[in-house]
């Protein structure tokens, strides 16, 4: 029992989550729309008996998956262990979202703010038909992309840059400058994977990002075709965005953590 | 082009087929129930504009996944090159069932009855939480078994037993003796994969010698135990099935062919 002499101290307990985008119209609380946040937040409620706010470190969109969104909140449940939580958190979730791991953290711990390092996943698959256990999970493309050349497109990708070329036109974020560290392609099994980390990602960045590094490697452009559209700074300079359901959040590293 | 100079001829084509056998009841056609039979047969049928009857190697029960399902069934169009007659096919089926493969098989060929191995795996995932998007594809299970001791379980199923012990009971195959080749476990990625080929399978069979492996594993029972479960030749001498989900009708394989 953890707690148990301070029944109304409320802990900051980390819960990390996977979750299958596709019932979803994506992480955020939408009126009459079934999202990851409402659902994890009504089950919250239902372990607490009051209303529990979450924090996310991504907002994923429609259709995004994710393997380890990390969430936080405030909880007064002495009766159990933080390392234990998440296995009654999933009594309450549906299958379609479910808790991986939880601990307690420091009091200033915010999943949002404090997150230094975010990855994405996405899966490629090159293949003449689609396996239909995977549909949802991948996007199959109908040739094999030469990797060599896709990974040297993707070296001017690194680096602090302003990324107002993949965002958005209705995105208002104050600054489009992010910071990738990592960006690569690699085989896993049949699927090609795309897997990018920053320290935070415009809305949609990551599709916009693979539609044109995809769209340069058929065209046999360059890196300094892609280093053009980044300098160019306008949100029409990019290729086509991919759909999401080959998208994974697929980790979060905070301060002190190995990334 | 195939075959333009004999327009009426009627070609026995092969077609391996994958599915997801979550939204169906199954492989064979009931009234009013979506199969994937009555979904293959109904894309054939807007291909040829008759009804094209079709056989399969194994009829896949309800919830029952296949990665190597085949099918045979006659065809006249010979605008089709039978090598890629599965990508045509492909664009009459819907998403949860796909061609992988086709090919010209001599007239005698026959799915069912020329199959001479049919391998099905079952796809366990020893962990603490289930991660969403392989719910439907696997067992989880909340303890880390010895796999040593379910391979020295597997030992007594080889050769050939009638499998009574493994059937339902309202099963009225007139011989119940099959001849299994391999049974074994092995780790792929965080999955415990059990992996059985035979001659072929009685109805339900394979679900019930994995859940008699489980549990008997779970009790510390050796190879004797289940040796005389398979000498009793009374279903109710078994351990209780596992569910669907995990279950793939992996491959079929035939005269002549590797396996």
């Amino acid at each position: 029992m953890h707690n148990n002499d301070q029944q109304a101290q409320q802990n900051n307990i980390r819960v990390t989550l996977a979750y299958d985008g596709t019932g979803f119209a994506g992480w955020q609380i939408q009126k009459d729309k079934r999202t990851v946040q409402g659902e994890v937040e009504t089950a919250l409620e239902k372990m607490h008996r009051r209303r529990v706010k979450i924090y996310a470190a991504g907002r994923t969109d429609s259709g995004v998956h994710a393997r380890g969104q990390v969430i936080n909140f405030r909880s007064d449940i002495s009766s159990l262990s933080p390392d234990r939580f998440f296995v009654a958190l999933n009594s309450y979730l549906p299958p379609d979202v479910q808790a991986i791991d939880s601990t307690e953290v420091p009091p200033d711990f915010h999943s949002r703010y404090s997150a230094r390092l975010r990855t994405y996943r996405y899966y490629l698959l090159p293949a003449e038909a689609m396996p239909p256990e995977h549909r949802l999970y991948c996007l199959r493309i109908r040739y094999n992309p030469d990797i060599a050349a896709l990974n040297r497109l993707c070296v001017p990708l690194l680096g602090v840059h302003d990324f107002t070329s993949f965002a958005l036109p209705r995105d208002v974020s104050t600054s489009k400058k992010r910071r990738i560290q990592k960006a690569v392609f690699f085989m896993d099994g049949p699927f090609l994977v795309f897997e990018i980390s920053a320290n935070a990602f415009l809305w949609r960045m990551v599709r916009s990002i693979l539609g044109t590094l995809l769209s340069f490697e058929r065209e046999g452009k360059g890196p300094e075709a892609l280093e053009k559209v980044i300098h160019a700074q306008r949100w029409d300079a990019s290729g086509e965005s991919v759909p999401s359901a080959g998208l994974f959040l697929h980790s979060v590293r905070y301060e002190g953590e190995v990334y």
